[in-house]
């Protein structure tokens, strides 16, 4: 696969921070997501590690990962508020950094904790204790905030993000794929529709071909209800260098995914 | 989770060799099924890794798990015929221990090849190269067999599997399972009934809430067809050092299973 074998493409590995992967009790589709979206802009995705929530492991696992040069570092899990949620001092230990409370993280925690008429503890402040230097990352669905910390004269980029899929997946959309879009000189042309009267299973295989027949083309189905009926959110994303290659590859994504919800029945609105 | 914060448990690692994996098309689900049984026989999993299809990436990932003085170290993936299944080489290279041509393996390819009437191929025949010294595994499901190789003086265990999950889990429960019953001195009680008449979705939430509880449950569904109607046959296992513990540990769950079963609506079998 061409992300793979391109030596000149950027590095990046994904560190998986979690007893609960190494139980088996969870698999880990967290990596599988950060694996599909850095695959998408062109980044090729050398290693993934999972490690428990034990600070030596997480300690080892950033040095080794950093020892070999590689571009970004994704981390996640372990970012809560219970004591066995210690990624930040860990990572923090691994680069040298000292941890600081950093009066934004801070202040999105108090909003939080606010809105939900719940005290600060200790366990919530302590959240908001990174490593420093780092920018911080707000949370748009829960309350641990992450980092973005530059190494090795901003050759290497650590983003540590919270465990939990959405929050993980809203940091991701948010913080990183708009820089990494820009770094990678790459145009993305996005595409949305929605289709009521079918199942998100029932598109499913044909959304899995058509992905599986293109690198740079990245189709994400959001399932709901509308007016009682089943209903989803198709959307469309293709990633190039090119802005011509990136519409029309969208655009002809989007008329064979509206003909095959058309075949299967649904009604198209948008 | 006791199994992992057992410090006097036996290690074991998780090299998950492919591409698809670090491309985000395929979720690691082998290494969940993997991690799974092994905590279930009190085997303390302390890392999962994932690699590419390539020599040195293969080679590095060997040689730091070995480092790390572990017990028993499973690798899946690259045992097929193309020129990317590279696995068996590698990690000979990693050991020091030349491939040579296996005679039993090469058998069990003949076998398996003229069973489908198909060439025995150089492609097909270097499924039967193996490290030297090792032993071979036969694979039930499919044709590339397996290695069975003991290093560090017989203290760390190499396990080279293939990647199709059926494969896997065969060759897991085969060979692998039974000698470790015998080393953790562990007794484990199995039980098995078949329900009809309800989707192994429809029982999942409880069974997922029953294993959650217990740390040495195991249970396993294999959704089927009865008389034109949905079916499963539902295995259980418990392992613990003692018999009394798990004949009655697996009676109860069991009972529980049969019950929920029966409240949902299904018949039972056996």
């Amino acid at each position: 696969m061409s992300t793979i074998s391109n030596a000149s493409a950027k590095k990046a590995e994904i560190l998986t921070i979690g007893n609960e992967i190494l139980t088996g009790r969870v698999t880990n589709t967290n990596a599988s997501y950060i694996a599909r979206r850095l695959s998408l802009l062109g980044i090729s995705v050398k290693r993934i590690t999972v490690v428990a929530d034990e600070e030596s492991e997480i300690i080892a696992a950033v040095k080794e990962a950093i020892s070999r040069q590689i571009n970004y570092l994704i981390t996640t899990g372990g970012l809560g508020p219970t004591y066995d949620d210690i990624s930040m001092s860990a990572i923090g230990k691994a680069l040298g950094l000292p941890l600081k409370l950093n009066d934004l993280a801070l202040q999105w925690v108090l909003n939080k904790t606010h809105a939900e008429n719940m005290p600060l503890t200790p366990e919530r402040e302590k959240m908001a204790l990174l490593p420093f230097p780092c920018k911080e990352l707000d949370n748009p669905v829960g309350v641990a905030p992450g980092a973005w910390i530059e190494v090795n004269n901003g050759n290497t980029t650590i983003i540590v993000l919270p465990g939990v899929p959405s929050e993980m997946e809203s940091m991701i959309e948010k913080h990183l794929i708009p820089v990494l879009v820009k770094r990678q000189n790459l145009f993305v042309a996005e595409k949305e529709f929605r289709v009521i009267g079918i199942y998100e299973a029932t598109l499913a295989p044909f959304v899995k071909k058509l992905v599986k027949n293109d690198e740079k083309l990245y189709v994400k189905t959001h399932p709901g209800l509308t007016e009682n009926q089943p209903s989803m959110l198709i959307h469309i994303e293709y990633a190039s260098e090119s802005k011509e290659e990136s519409e029309q590859k969208a655009s002809q994504a989007l008329n064979l995914l509206k003909a095959e919800a058309l075949r299967l029945g649904a009604q198209i609105k948008g």
